[in-house]
């Protein structure tokens, strides 16, 4: 028996709205940051469990103060009784009478309660010695279900349909693993797209995107039409007919808007069009999706929960599912959102980037293919190239392909230096910086 | 000019949960809160504004956090500029690119902006000498409009829709003024329906609200069916058949449940089904609504946003739209809603209660016959009797009605005794309860 002893918490953030990497139409300017937490148990094996919740700068400190807030259901427990059911453990979370009404199961303190479950799976996956996507794709259908939440779902997905996919995708397991270590999962690149970058750069990134094995780029939308226009004949004209040119409004518009936009992009053959309004709004992106196929519609980085997966299903409102690691409540939820997809035979295209969404993401991706919908076809991962080098094990992306991890874990674990020089604002990084800005008023008073 | 000097937040925690005031099928034990803030000013006239976000207790002081993070959007800022384009102050907080990705426009984060925004209404009244309702019941359409965020909105509403409507009820504002101070504005009491009360209590409140001219009750559903029914009759034979008796199932239910259960509840002639499955379900109330009709849909305590409000109005998902003073980014949201709800002919009947809710909520029923929806048929706002004491403005309810506050103000503001004795874990209360409980555990122990 182990028991945790403690649980730490860092508000890391990384100053990346100066070089204008990450710039969209409704994000001019983000620091890409992480609300970090750190579980650690007397085992004696120097296993730890790490989870974050990524955010973009400003309210870091928040996310932080919320995670810190769910300390009292981890710190001291029995972490074999926490990781034996993590079922139950996610329900004890979520279903707090009181911590509910700050959302219910949206928002900050949501996110929260998803950063300490992928915090106590990846420690799971160390413990049993397998990388998170291994480890999932290892348990029995019956083990599988018994980690989701039904409840608010079964209008639309029954317990006994959820085994159902899975006792259906059993038999191939085995061979679908050896496929995915041979051949990779298909990624796709954002990096030539943001809003911030000349059409010189554009063009280039398009172009080594291309070379280095891409099959769809995607650009950022929805700031100026004419912009739009001359951005995407840029990037037609470097990747040429063949490649996908995914683009992406991030909630940019009305769905009026967001329809006649698409009107004038269509030309440029567009391989989905993502976030067009908000992603709340279930009824409009089903408006959208109605008005602008064949295009599909994508959505999901900012849905918050599997409550609105499920409506987007039923309302064909998405044609393409974007789940993320940190958004909704960590593991548990998500496969409960890849069964959902699952049942409605939607493709699922995980939004990445960030800081250390591709890391965590990959793994949801490649268990899908294991254990439940059994294909990889029309399917991608989100590519981002921005700051892997503070993971303890980056993504291995090569050939246009995510390569499955095979070091133990749920790939959220960062580098404890970096960590160190990035915490807000006592970090090394940040220390210097404010002491540099003070040189800089000082030398502009003088 | 006068210039915010201070922003000041407390984390303030009733202890409400030992008499099971307040328990419901979701809601087993809330210890009514507040994230309370003060903003104070140097103009030398003693005016301060006063907001919260209503919780029930454990994450209050996350919430508090949250609006501790927003201080940078006052403290040091014109007050005068901020009061006098509240439509612009409220797009700068709910609009901050970076706090956005913590939603957006939902939960914690969301809740925070609307305390700021209400504590800002609360001050911009005082200098006013008006009550809120009356300040705004005195603003033009178009000042009026100024104060909503269309985006997302204009599918359903357009500015020249919500135009149309202000003018249509501008005529008539003086006279429903004085209607209202002469008569009130109906209520409805809760105060005998929580499910931790005996049938003998319910039977006795039951009586009293009707003796106190209330025309509803409403009784909490949903944990045990056979309960329900006993309740029910209970209920129906202490207030005779004229009584309308609503009743509220908290969430607690899945789509097929929920319209099984109410088929049992259906003969003691249910005034309307609150909340009967997750707030984020507009298809999910949308097909319970057409199941259990004619009984009426009552949600919204829950709704993060216009635009879930939006989509619940599309689908025809509810038929009583219960707006709430501190779930959403306050009055300029609730404006904005009102303005959906007339434009799709939905009456509103706000959920109050909790701490404050009451006080603050009532002002924007009154503001909506008088300058919006023109009428208060079938509305009546809830009214449960706790923590009235600890306002400075408390409500005036009798003969089953809320009348109208003449104090200046948003009605949020706290006695400073009561903030000080009920501040957690440092105030008066919570420091000698934390003793008490301390000797017990000594004389158990002994």
């Amino acid at each position: 028996m182990s028991i945790v002893i403690a649980v730490e918490t860092s508000d890391v953030r990384f100053p990346t709205s100066r070089e204008l990497d990450g710039s969209d139409a409704m994000n001019p300017d983000p620091d890409y940051s992480a609300a970090y937490l750190r579980i650690v148990t007397d085992s004696g094996d120097g296993l730890e469990g790490h989870g974050f919740v990524f955010t973009i700068g400003r309210g870091n400190d928040v996310e932080t103060a919320a995670i810190k807030a769910l300390t009292p259901y981890v710190l001291g427990r029995n972490a074999e009784e926490l990781l034996a059911d993590m079922g139950a453990t996610w329900k004890e979370l979520a279903h707090d009478s009181q911590l509910r009404w700050l959302g219910p199961e949206k928002g900050v303190m949501h996110m929260a309660i998803g950063a300490v479950i992928n915090a106590l799976w990846d420690l799971k996956a160390k413990r049993a010695g397998l990388p998170l996507w291994q480890l999932l794709g290892q348990m029995t259908p019956e083990e599988l279900v018994d980690l989701v939440d039904f409840r608010y779902l079964t209008d639309a997905l029954t317990r006994d349909e959820a085994l159902q996919i899975l006792h259906a995708a059993e038999p191939g397991r085995a061979q679908r693993t050896a496929t995915l270590l041979a051949e990779g999962y298909p990624g796709y690149t954002t990096t030539p797209g943001w809003l911030g970058y000349s059409d010189e750069k554009l063009t280039r990134l398009a172009h080594e995107a291309v070379s280095a094995g891409f099959k769809q780029i995607k650009l950022k939308v929805g700031a100026d039409l004419q912009d739009d226009i001359r951005r995407l004949r840029a990037a037609r004209a470097a990747v040429g007919p063949e490649i996908l040119i995914a683009v992406d409004a991030n909630q940019r518009w009305d769905v009026a808007e967001a329809i006649e936009w698409m009107g004038h992009l269509a030309e440029f053959g567009i391989a989905w069009i993502e976030e067009p309004t908000s992603p709340d709004d279930i009824l409009g992106h089903a408006a959208i999706a109605r008005a602008v196929a064949p295009i599909p519609v994508a959505t999901g980085e900012h849905v918050q929960n599997r409550v609105v997966f499920k409506q987007m299903l039923q309302a064909d409102a998405l044609q393409v599912l974007q789940i993320d690691a940190s958004r909704v409540a960590g593991v548990n939820e998500n496969v409960a959102i890849l069964l959902l997809a699952a049942k409605f035979g939607v493709r699922v295209c995980p939004h990445a980037g960030g800081v250390g969404l591709c890391e965590a993401v990959q793994h949801l991706s490649m268990f899908d293919f294991v254990a439940v919908s059994g294909t990889k076809e029309g399917r991608m991962i989100e590519f981002v190239d921005h700051l892997h080098e503070h993971f303890v094990t980056p993504i291995d992306v090569h050939d246009g392909c995510y390569f499955p991890p095979t070091t133990p874990g749920g790939g959220s674990e960062m580098h404890t230096a970096s960590i160190a020089e990035f915490t807000f604002p006592d970090g090394g990084f940040w220390l210097a910086d404010a002491q540099t800005r003070q040189v800089q008023d000082v030398e502009v008073a003088v």
